[in-house]
């Protein structure tokens, strides 16, 4: 799978690929990176990328033309890109986004700055319109980074063990629960004892036990949509 | 402010302060970044920081002792340090901790790797768990970086100017109306007429229906809870 970063600052994105799992899946070819900068599209003789927004309004705004161009660019190779635009103004990024994206062939992620970029090239040329988390960033690129290391982890080989992926965080809606390592005691505080004992269905019930308090705990929303879904399965079973 | 980052990975976290506005807040001393490698507290003899999780499980574990002698070791220079724990199963990061969190002396990002860290340093020495997303990701240094982005926009000189955090996404809990700049037409497609007019009241009224056309569109669960909000407000105001 092939990652399009349309940004300025390629600096802030690129080396975020030279180390650990990303790297590997660089080096292993699993996944490929490309950068495109909408500055090397502007026709104006400064590389201006950016004005006043029009009706007024603190601060600028990238143009429609140059990251027109950039999308551009990236079609010449591909015709059938998937394109994201990332913004704090948009459809909230989960888990199923990442496992569904991972079957893409080419994802092109344009990074806003300053304000943002023109709402025109967007609705014209994007597919989807990602928000991470609701809170505001300096720009798209943190965003991107993050679409494509979860996106990454769902493809085949990536990680070593896929099984990791199947007992992990939102799955079955639920957040993970605790885990322990060496040594049974750390500063008096003890492994729970039935993780010792080896019984793993017992293990596997304190597990279940662990992650449902923590989700009730952390995620009342995730934990509320957990208890309604349990509750229509108990009726359905009742009504058969 | 001061962040300082637990990592396994500083390359996939220092290079983000090299370029554009988080490196104009290093070079201005409005923030400081310092990094610790749980790598350099481990004492088995080949530097292994992680080991196979008790009661089984796919994948390791960064084991505690090492994730304390970081922390010990920034606790060394400052004795009040804010620390955070970033996991999928935390609770949720948002805006309004952005701007809360602006204000500590200095911040520690544990951040983990492999299937996270032993549980019990957690609960000993994190002072918050925060999730930026309902998605996973290979390690906690991409979530790190958002919330040391989120958090260093809103510190006062950050940005070049202030009034563009007023008008912003998850201000007053709506998201950003649509913004536009030249050219007036763009691929047939035109700026709305009220923009160009200049009357600043009508297109405050344009942007505001527009935000909250947006927000019912993306996020039905912001808009939800904003008109919940209103009809609290109306009630309130025909008891009075």
């Amino acid at each position: 799978m092939k990652f399009t970063f349309i940004t300025l600052f390629e600096n802030l994105v690129k080396p975020y690929f030279n180390d650990s799992i990303l790297k590997r899946a660089v080096d292993s070819k699993l996944i490929d990176v490309e950068f495109i900068n909408p500055r090397d599209y502007s026709e104006d003789r400064h590389k201006k990328v950016d004005d006043y927004m029009i009706g007024g309004g603190a601060g600028l705004l990238i143009n429609a033309s140059t990251i027109e161009s950039s999308i551009l660019k990236a079609k010449e190779k591909n015709p059938n890109l998937h394109i994201v635009y990332l913004t704090p103004a948009g459809k909230k990024f989960t888990q199923n986004d990442a496992k569904r994206l991972s079957t893409k062939k080419e994802i092109v992620f344009i990074c806003g700055r300053y304000e943002g970029v023109d709402e025109r090239v967007v609705e014209q040329y994007a597919n989807e319109v990602f928000c991470i988390g609701d809170f505001v960033l300096t720009g798209g690129e943190l965003g991107a980074l993050c679409l494509c290391d979860a996106i990454s982890r769902n493809i085949e080989g990536v990680l070593g063990n896929s099984q990791s992926l199947e007992i992990e965080s939102f799955e079955d809606g639920i957040l993970e629960a605790p885990s322990f390592t060496k040594p049974n005691i750390f500063n008096n505080s003890y492994v729970p004892s039935e993780f010792l004992k080896g019984n793993h269905g017992r293990i596997q019930a304190l597990k279940n036990n662990m992650a449902i308090l923590r989700t009730k705990f952390f995620r009342p929303d995730l934990y509320l949509r957990l208890n309604s879904q349990n509750k229509r399965k108990k009726n359905e079973k009742q009504v058969h």
